[in-house]
């Protein structure tokens, strides 16, 4: 069971991470092994964990130092966000996930419905179980219900040339920003800071998920080869666009809407047209600088808190995570 | 906005029914205009409403009487009962579900998995902005997770023709009856009844939630007219079996087993034979016994509660919906 090599800079950090896992696996209990042996290959062929490190981290700033509590919390969040992971597959009809096959494409997507129930549930048991107040449990909901009425309104979207940039940062704080938001939030929380703590500690993570997400967006068509920009290049084609599209959208260019309206009828050669007009619109670039703004936000409010080796690393994870493009 | 005509003969239930489908009509508020739609029809093109009956009812028997509590808690009981519903729906590819479009067969598997997902939220939220205590949490995941356990358990029984009455038994008592015993007991409990007064309120929720399933099951086999059990004969082909087969196949009829090992093969000739094999051993009959069985069950534990017009309304609900087939 190995986690990423990201975690061997922070060794406390690390082992909570393992006994994250370790709690997340023996959570999930099935009468159907075949569909249990399924889930567990999914979270041990693990995401980085980011969402339980920054709980964690968060935990660390309350005057409660309970890490059994805060170790329970980090896996009912990931088990959260492995549920959504489940359940987004279905709808994107997506084969793979981490490498190994996706649930909906190994067990059809019956199974993957109820599977991401399944977790949803686990989530709220561990949460219910160990969470100290029912504010917390009210504050998880409340994220949830954004999440997920954040993955509806993208459904919305689809195929709508007038998107604006306010419309997909919208969408991107409900569909990632927020569960960081809620993981840092819940973190403090719950280790018994004060509200005020705990509201800057939910900014702190909103603005990390806002830069996580668009970093990622511009990753995808940052690649010095079009050809690995072809996963985007469908989602056009789908008439999902993200922000590097969205900004040169912008920009008012006929053709690039001419050929985006082509919809599913577009052709390779129309494919590699919109991708070297996003970068001669500088779309790609424009983007970046949105992912920059929101990790010195994030970085600024991090400097206000109090100084603690827990800052430091949060520092530390900020940056690095948030720096994948240079 | 009609209630079931049940409802007549119980006033204050009725009025309180009413209440709770207002609440949950507000719970759900989508940037998504056409899914809240969707689901609003479904929430108003209404089910019996018998799980959050059963529960206003056990709520009356605490020390305390919030009334507003017992009929968010209601709400909360009833989303969730919709979010399994829409799912369920996307599982067994229904296009219509009482009487009108699925969310599925209206809006495709992707809103559907994210509009069951909304409402397993809101009935989340609902219940921990209402409960008193972490522990009806607790008690309501607990459910949960048994409930789909149950569902997940019952897809490994497709096309298992060595299936026994006890498997049978334990699936229903996960797809169905805890529903039921998690209405009544949370309902009891957060009303103030001591921990042993509301484990009872669940073993009566339990016993009438299975004998509910088996007198639904029972009730698509004893049709006079074999055409109507034809949504029955159709899951058989599709390897899903209920107790009155269930229990014909017990008594090792080799003509029985040869004609479902047909599997999706079978003629209508063979769901014919079937259907009359069923009855001429008499698998419905036994079937229905299991029903007044836990009928009376349920009866004799009402039997037992403090003498109270809720008790009245208790025995009076449970006689009447219990009692569909003669």
């Amino acid at each position: 069971m190995k986690l990423h090599p990201l975690w061997a800079d922070y060794p406390t950090l690390q082992k909570e991470l393992i006994e994250t896992r370790t709690l997340m696996e023996s959570s999930v209990r099935l009468k159907n092994k075949e569909v249990e042996q399924a889930i567990l290959t999914m979270i041990e062929s693990g995401g980085k964990l980011l969402r339980p490190a920054y709980q964690l981290l968060f935990s660390r700033f309350g005057v409660e130092n309970d890490r059994k509590k805060a170790i329970a919390i980090a896996a009912s969040i990931e088990l959260l966000h492995t549920a959504t992971l489940i359940h987004d597959d279905i709808v994107d009809e997506a084969d793979t996930r981490r490498g190994v096959a996706s649930i909906r494409s190994k067990f059809g997507n019956s199974t993957a419905v109820y599977a991401g129930d399944y977790l949803f549930v686990s989530c709220f048991k561990l949460m219910s179980d160990y969470a100290s107040s029912l504010k917390s449990l009210q504050l998880h909901s409340k994220s949830m219900e954004k999440i997920l009425n954040g993955e509806l309104g993208q459904m919305d979207h689809r195929y709508q040339y007038t998107i604006t940039i306010e419309d997909y940062l919208d969408t991107i704080s409900g569909k990632t920003a927020e569960l960081f938001a809620l993981s840092c939030g819940i973190g403090a929380l719950e280790s018994g800071t004060s509200e005020r703590f705990a509201k800057k500690a939910s900014d702190i993570g909103m603005a990390i998920g806002m830069a996580f997400q668009i970093i990622d967006d511009v990753l995808d068509y940052s690649q010095t080869d079009q050809s690995l920009g072809k996963p985007v290049l469908n989602d056009v084609k789908q008439g999902v666009y993200s922000l590097p599209l969205i900004i040169s959208l912008s920009e008012q260019s006929p053709e690039l809407l001419a050929l985006i309206k082509k919809q599913t009828s577009m052709t390779i050669e129309d494919q590699q047209r919109i991708w070297e007009i996003v970068h001669e619109t500088k779309g790609v670039e424009k983007a970046y600088q949105y992912a920059i703004d929101y990790t010195q936000k994030a970085l600024k409010l991090i400097s206000s808190l109090p100084d603690s080796p827990q800052k430091k690393e949060l520092v530390q994870l900020t940056k690095t995570i948030l720096d994948r493009i240079n």
